[in-house]
């Protein structure tokens, strides 16, 4: 693929993804796009012209096949470009993304989590140990980890952000409700809950 | 206001709001376009643009005065128009979000959360009670309850999607990696973390 993919329609080729894994666990070999324009709303013209990004091939005259939908969509969004990742902060939010299986498929391994709390540290989520914020550098230097998962709590993002950024990590994951001050080359994905939540209820 | 905020402003502003709170617990009275630019790293004249949307007052040579600034993105985006919810399903996602105070000053209010394990059902967290799971949609009425938070594993997202859908819950803030097939008069807004996941290594 040589046209580059606009965020918007990446996020929303990740739904028709998530909608092709359901039909195929429900046995279904076609798909149109109006059924995948009418599980979200939006126009079928809008999903035909996403489709069209991807030079898929497999469209029939009953509709596209699931699976190779879904593999056209992988290919081109690069699920298969492995990228290696730690989780920093093993509270409930940490937790709840280390036991997240769906990761794995899509390109994200978590190999770790750190903490600094004693009591955590040594145990294990989902096959991830949680390690001891101390080993952070040494780590991501040993395993080659790009990305950093942080759900500390807001009031320890700035310090935890300044370590890792030490420790030469180059993306940010951000969960946290502060926006971090971080070195030009480093990149930073807020996950602004807050902001979606009035974008969802700003019309209520 | 009269114009609309478009969604992408909206999240812009919830971000700068999370600085001018940053600004304020450290005793900053003024704050100019160029430090909000560069910590967000876009460009300044994107911040002007989108704060002249707000008929803000709070200009002055030196910046923006941070505390009006703040109360003015507050009173644009409506949060002081207090909406009721619940969360549904109290795993670690589920309490992770229960133990998110600042939801509440955005204006959302969670007052519960449902569960169908008996191991669960009673307990608390952060003052919102574990109920079953069974007594929703008495409650929903009682309480007048808009939106569902919905966190449950993936395989039993469309079963309660359907369950609240009956109960007259009108929006879904859908956490689960599951689209939801839903009645057209019902709002779902999908948290698609693998979407913005891929968003952000796509260049990677």
């Amino acid at each position: 693929m040589d046209k580059k993919i606009s965020e918007k329609v990446i996020n929303r080729l990740t739904l028709y993804h998530c909608i092709l894994q359901d039909f195929i666990s429900k046995g279904n070999e076609y798909i149109s796009s109006k059924q995948i324009a009418t599980l979200l709303k939006i126009d079928d013209s809008q999903v035909r012209k996403d489709i069209n990004l991807l030079n898929n091939s497999g469209k029939s005259r009953v509709g596209y096949i699931v699976k190779e939908l879904k593999k056209s969509i992988e290919t081109n969004l690069g699920f298969a470009k492995t990228k290696k990742a730690y989780i920093i902060g093993a509270g409930n939010l940490g937790m709840a993304l280390a036991k997240y299986d769906n990761f794995t498929s899509y390109g994200l391994n978590i190999i770790s989590m750190f903490d600094n709390d004693k009591s955590k540290i040594g145990g294990e989520i989902n096959n991830k140990k949680i390690l001891d914020i101390k080993d952070l550098p040494k780590f991501t230097k040993e395993h080659g980890v790009e990305i950093a998962i942080l759900t500390v709590p807001g009031q320890y993002a700035q310090e935890t952000a300044d370590y890792i950024v030490k420790s030469n990590i180059k993306y940010i994951w951000n969960f946290t409700p502060t926006v971090l001050d971080v070195p030009e080359d480093i990149q930073v994905w807020n996950e602004n809950l807050m902001g979606n939540f009035l974008q969802f209820t700003y019309n209520i």
